[in-house]
């Protein structure tokens, strides 16, 4: 069906796809996206969009005929459509049965419990009774995730007692997991880039802060002993080769009593690894590309000793500010999409000698952005 | 004619308009490109790219008429039609004041003598009797350099004898540049960006080394005295001052018995600022982003130890090999244009602890890259 000629093709129109596509671009390498909505930041951004809906399939087999291999920069996919055209020859990396696990955090647990793999106690559900015996096993409070379609928060639930699993969405907890509310000392993600044939590489552990189930900051190095960061690794290459995943994965990890657990994962460039841009050797993105197109895979490491990255969070629709001045280490990405509440507009890297100074570099950019002033600018100078 | 709304746009569709509009991208900010030729980069790699003549006025004011601010990425401009179309309104950065200095060398020499900064020796000629009488004034051998139009060593003649002056397309020589052959210690380059009040921030200074008039290579730190890294700081202000340069200017200096001289400049980002894309807090071509669209510069300050860009140059019409190793510290920038013997195809940057390892990695990479494999892999264990 797809050749190996042919532009990179890249399901998905949002920031990561603008972001993938601008490592293909300096590979040398033409990209053509499927951009759901005409306000997607590849319609503006990029040549060669179009926009469709993947989850049709006279759109999704039109599209991958056009390319050679055929990537994806979100998890809304038709995996039985994706199997189909797999099939039929095209090149789909990952292809569908990593994306069937990754994009279903049911058959994450399944296939990581199959794996060995270190997981928080939990219980997959059906139905809102479910939810509820699974609380009542457990012990309320409770943490619910539908298996598919969430992300930033969205479909995630803290749920205190049965009043507030009435007021749930019930449509929503069909399928779910449904976990303990964990005392969760740190999050970690790591991003691990693969080849078709198994060679990996893997970029720095990094520590995250969520805030409402969205990734408000990142840092790297992680400050976590050693040990802790090599058990994160040795995960992130196990989960990696149990989903036969290509091109960029990022796990998510828990520390809880000392030992980490395996969140989530995403078969794709990933919040948590944006830092990289700016921090390491060779990017997430261009390793992703790297992944998919089969090509050597780029030096993961640092380059600076500290980075942190804080996410550009719109808190109304007003304009953003990007005049403001950028100040000393910091890098800007803003994703050209309408601010609205909530909604990540960009994000800021900021790299430095130390994460504690990197983190306040970011978040006092990403703040400026928004329009926000609350913290004091960094002086070289002290007055006396 | 032109607001500040609208896209920014590129007059010239080359490697350099695309690195513009990747830097561009990332603040949100849309681009429009004006082509040259069918082949450019940019059309296969930008939306919003057309093709045509930008020294025809009816083309160049069609563009111009779409865009917000507009930008160059070569030299290979009509100064009076722009003059024209600033007088009605357009946006242009840098303007036509800045570009008739930037892309006449005879317009240089005067400039700079007049702000008065160091230069080589040199006498203005416009025929090939002119260069003679320079030639035996100064005494041969003699470097010509074709006032306009001359890159990448086109243009630029090393003149042992009056036998070479006849062999010399005397067609370029009017008007050119004349210059004794000077006994140059370093070459160094400098990129400083300015905002249309006056603000700037300068790159750090780098080493250049050129090869037939073509830049083959670049390291960063220097290794030069911080006295002479000072004085090309300073002299590349008053550069940008006396030219009123808007966004980015690269000046290129030559050391002679050390007495740093102004060689030329290049009023848009320059291959001697590839390197800061990695190197960099922020890269040449987003200071010149920033510069021309008037917002607050960025940190221009080093985020490696050391840095080395090494370009692949063509050595036939084979393609090239994007799937070698690209092994550690390094960064593979490819211009996807049809290979040709002595053609930028690319380049590479790598980063390293010292300025050696960088340039030792960059420079095995660019050659592999174009299927020559001189130098040895690097490897962290040595067998004895």
């Amino acid at each position: 069906m797809s050749g190996s000629s042919g532009p990179l093709g890249i399901v998905g129109g949002g920031q990561l796809s603008v972001m993938t596509a601008a490592a293909a671009v300096r590979l040398g390498v033409e990209v053509a996206v499927l951009a759901s909505r005409p306000d997607d930041p590849a319609v503006r951004f990029l040549p060669g969009t179009t926009v469709g809906d993947p989850t049709d399939p006279a759109t999704l087999e039109a599209f991958v005929r056009r390319c050679g291999v055929v990537t994806f920069d979100h998890e809304l996919v038709d995996v039985t459509l994706l199997a189909d055209l797999e099939r039929r020859g095209a090149a789909l990396r990952p292809g569908p049965r990593a994306l069937a696990v990754a994009t279903d955090k049911q058959a994450q647990r399944l296939r990581f419990a199959e794996a060995g793999l270190p997981l928080p106690p939990h219980v997959l559900t059906t139905t809102a009774a479910d939810v509820r015996a699974a609380a009542d096993r457990l012990g309320w409070p409770v943490v619910a995730k539908v298996a598919r379609g969430g992300y930033d928060g969205r479909g995630v639930a803290v749920l205190r007692d049965a009043v507030d699993l009435d007021a749930w969405d019930p449509g929503h907890a069909l399928p779910a997991v449904v976990e303990p509310a964990l005392d969760i000392e740190a999050e970690l993600a790591v991003q691990i880039a693969r080849r078709p044939g198994g060679e990996t590489v893997v970029h720095p552990v990094v520590r995250t802060v969520q805030v409402d189930g969205m990734c408000q900051s990142v840092v790297v190095p992680s400050g976590l002993p050693d040990g802790v960061e090599a058990e994160a690794v040795a995960i992130a290459r196990s989960v990696a080769t149990a989903v036969d995943a290509v091109g960029l994965l990022a796990v998510e990890l828990f520390l809880v009593d000392g030992r980490l657990l395996v969140n989530e994962i995403a078969a794709r460039p990933h919040n948590t690894g944006h830092h990289t841009i700016e921090s390491c050797v060779t990017s997430q993105f261009e390793n992703h590309v790297r992944g998919v197109l089969d090509l050597p895979l780029g030096d993961p490491s640092l380059r600076v000793p500290a980075a942190a990255m804080a996410n550009v969070v719109g808190r109304s629709r007003d304009p953003l500010h990007p005049g403001v001045d950028p100040g000393p280490g910091t890098t800007v990405h803003l994703y050209g999409k309408p601010p609205r509440p909530g909604r990540k507009l960009g994000h800021v890297t900021a790299v430095a000698d130390d994460s504690t100074t990197a983190e306040a570099r970011a978040h006092r950019l990403a703040d400026l952005l928004v329009g926000r002033t609350s913290a004091a600018p960094e002086t070289s100078e002290v007055l006396v």
